[in-house]
């Protein structure tokens, strides 16, 4: 008898690899916002944000196909690759936004962004939601709280409430809350070095703030000498529609900026955008090099993507296409149970009443050709976060289906 | 006047970003052992470990295209393309080596493979040399000791000295500065979770150790209940020429193996290798998903690489041309100042008496159209270390401009 698949991968790559839905999808390709499996099956995507405009651009494939075939090397030889690419995306930033490290991953960028903060602060305690996720370096990890680490969780992490949709956010008690972590990492010796925050909250089930409500909680962190770092591997790129950064969309001015999955729309890179000042105080305190971060076939992926963006006015139709899915969701909440509808452009939650029920719709969507996930501070969220070649045929369609599953689910 | 590309690299990417050579290069276009600079000057590329089997290697290059086009997503899915790779990969280690995790970088390798050590040993105390390199994520980082990162040196890495070809390595004396490290990490608390080397010390200047000179520090770590981690990044994927592994060469069995830059010939992808016990014991204590980690272009770019290695037989090329290079520097040795040449395959080390003179002739080298770099314990190594690309031919070429640069640095 022929070893399945999946005993396959648990004997390659080991036990307790998560595979998504009851059922896994054996996926082998992709286009736009569709994948199709190895019987040949047709889905909806609407959970990659990875190829964030569409699987397998041709664009995108054409870029880093012409510059794997031209030249790929590192950084200690000047190419203009990488700094036009760190111009443009500086670019579409605030003025505080001057230069950038490019990397591989967005843990790698966030690894980075956190001893940014040390450096031009001196100081090592970090501020982070309790539902949050940063990545998956050693360092990086340490801002979650679902695992304690070998050797114990270290002090200089100080965890506050992550904001939730349906209690209701109040910025005066955030802002508290950040005063008394400050606080605990001060009495530990630590000091403050800063705040590491999605500033639209993905993780943490898209509690869409109002603009301005996070700035009592940044101002305790500034007046107690610490750093706005704003993770943008989720927000980022356009899928916000209207705003091309979550930090945008909260109003706030970042000191760091990190970026990852839709840079290139799968090429593995990303990168940490900041000013002058913490970038000098970086490159002084730390020895960094990454031998493949910002290498020109990267630099040509994540630079076709921006091509893209612009070229196909991407974070406009998200902005149109998830106001209609989000009407549609408001349309059928009252009838199928949905607490509450919420986010911006193409990053969309829809509230269920427990996790029990999140887990039945997504694995009965999977079942009817449409991939999506549920996360927040409960897992009861579903979240519907499509490539941004999602249109409004499509959304149609996932709000038809889905219409029929919750009725049931 | 226009702005300079060194100083729009500065206001782009920030201060102290080192630049290779007094009279930097800037590469525009790579093919096999050559790359070529923006007014079409040729050179012999003998420092790129990353292109392994050549610049652009259109196999490379046709893989990667080829599966961009058609998927790129990541592993919580079902895909063949991961464990046909791993399935592959393991098959080139001994029996103890079963499965894999795949990331990007070499960094994010290591960065696993301590906390895998951590996770079966329930330790958390390391030991490296003092003149290592691991990689640039804040954890892996602390195993340098180039720069005292913020917040002070973390006393669970224990460093004992690195081997020095010059003076000659005694294993005895080797293993009892480990025992000393492992009684200090003890001391401490923090017990011994195992020794992370290359197996081939290119940071440390080749030394070039016989077969088992590492068995008697090896043991001690064992007894004091630690694992071996080799780091594969620079002497794997058969550039010693007859030994596919560094650690194949050095005649131990390590439990836990990394790989990064050579793996997908510029590709940013990484992996770290190991048992069934190990996986299972990091699986448990680690939450860990990489998501740009083992995609399919990743694995596809990865696979053709150990396809071009076989089919070009490329680790023999290796032996034979690294053997010619090295007779042909060890000729010119007492004329020239050479006092070692060392090295194995395509990894080669030519020892001078400064690393003033060694940077001269690295400069020159430049200048004649030769790219190479200096490395070691003093930095005096000439460092030769080519893709494998690089055939006979060129090593007469680099070794009558070698001889004649020598003849004046």
């Amino acid at each position: 008898m022929s070893e399945t698949l999946e005993a396959r991968r648990r004997r390659l790559l080991g036990p307790n690899v998560r595979l998504f839905y009851d059922h896994p999808v054996h996926v082998v390709r992709g286009q736009g916002c569709r994948v199709w499996d190895a019987e040949g099956r047709e889905y909806i995507d609407c959970y990659n944000n990875v190829p964030h405009v569409g699987h397998a651009h041709p664009r995108v494939v054409e870029a880093i196909a012409r510059q794997a075939a031209t030249l790929n090397t590192h950084t200690r030889y000047l190419h203009e690759g990488i700094l036009d690419y760190v111009e443009r995306l500086v670019g579409l930033m605030g003025p505080q936004i001057t230069c950038a490290i490019m990397v591989c991953t967005g843990s790698e960028a966030n690894d980075v962004a956190l001893r940014m903060a040390q450096a031009v602060t001196g100081k090592v305690g970090i501020i982070a939601t309790d539902h949050t996720y940063h990545g998956n370096t050693s360092a990086v990890s340490q801002l979650s709280t679902t695992m304690p680490p070998i050797g114990g969780t270290l002090s200089h992490v100080a965890h506050v409430p992550a904001p939730d949709a349906i209690a209701g956010f109040d910025p005066q008690a955030f802002a508290r809350e950040v005063e008394a972590a400050c606080a605990r990492l001060e009495a530990l010796g630590h000091g403050v070095s800063g705040i590491i925050l999605d500033p639209f909250f993905v993780n943490e089930g898209f509690p869409d703030l109002p603009p301005g409500a996070l700035d009592p909680a940044l101002a305790v962190v500034r007046a107690h000498g610490g750093v706005v770092i704003a993770d943008e591997v989720q927000p980022g790129f356009g899928r916000l529609g209207r705003w091309f950064w979550g930090h945008e969309r909260a109003g706030i001015a970042p000191d760091i900026v990190t970026m990852g999955k839709p840079m290139g729309n799968g090429h593995p890179v990303a990168a940490v955008a900041t000013g002058e000042a913490i970038m000098a105080a970086f490159r002084g305190a730390f020895r960094y090099f990454n031998t493949f971060g910002g290498n020109p076939v990267s630099c040509a992926a994540a630079m076709a993507v921006l091509d893209v963006l612009h070229d196909e006015d991407l974070p406009a139709r998200a902005a149109v296409t998830g106001e209609h899915l989000r009407a549609g969701l408001s349309e059928m909440a009252a009838r199928r149970g949905i607490l509450d509808v919420r986010g911006q452009g193409l990053a969309t939650g829809a509230e269920l009443e427990s996790r029990a029920r999140a887990d039945r719709v997504v694995n009965a969507m999977r079942e009817r050709g449409v991939l999506m996930g549920a996360n927040g501070i409960r897992y009861s969220v579903l979240k519907i976060r499509p490539p941004l070649a999602f249109g409004v045929a499509e959304a149609d369609r996932v709000l038809e289906i889905l219409d029929e599953v919750l009725a049931d689910a």
